[in-house]
């Protein structure tokens, strides 16, 4: 049976991808994947990221967040310098395996401007407000 | 000052588009931003998607997230087929303008899958397991 697919084409047998329990990441073209790090206790959403195959496999093997930044070209283990670590306490992965969630208990802010998270502000409109 | 600058070059002045109080988004080379939608009762980080400006804008003006499907190359309302809106309570963008997050009512699964979550397998090594 097809089934209904939102926003890809809908296909007559999922992707293995979707349903193995091998973990097979989806890197694009640059060799990354999108890594979304949450606040275990509260629940917010700290940063988004990018990890190629060495920072997932380090982040897994370490518990501590690692991740590809796009802007140096090089791997950065989060709070290297700053010592603000994240400590993943669980990973999980999408249907079609091009994004990670870390679960995460934070050791201070996760934003490098400071801030606890990097959605520090909400969008009204066409302007933005400062949360808190 | 020169700020401690992670995942970045330090820089001597922040970039404007941290302390803005002006929605300029970033988008990338094919004119898109990251989105990602957690419930807002739950806190589950419920999928990752894409926006263009149009997508962002819909999202803002009618409260219901709209993503841009990169497979399908078209302006996507979620849940148009399914039922499956994210009725959007909250948008916040992220330091540099290149992410949203959607805090979501969703009215039923968020996955195309029929998962509740995209993310419904935890990393265990080089292995996944289904959560619950």
């Amino acid at each position: 049976m097809t089934r209904a697919c939102e926003g890809r084409y809908a296909h007559p047998m999922p992707d293995s991808r979707e349903t193995t329990l091998d973990l097979d990441p989806k890197y694009d073209a640059a060799g990354l994947i999108t890594a979304v790090a949450t606040d275990r206790n509260t629940g917010e959403l700290l940063m988004l990221a990018h990890m190629n195959a060495e920072a997932l496999k380090l982040t897994v093997e370490t518990g501590a967040a690692h991740f590809w930044s796009r802007s140096r070209a090089a791997l950065w283990k989060k709070g290297e310098t700053s010592g603000n670590i994240l400590h993943v306490t669980e990973i999980r992965i999408d249907c079609d395996q091009d994004a990670v969630w870390l679960i995460v208990d934070p050791v201070g802010p996760a934003c490098h401007t400071g801030a606890r998270s990097c959605f520090y502000r909400r969008i009204e409109g066409d302007r933005l407000a400062l949360v808190e």
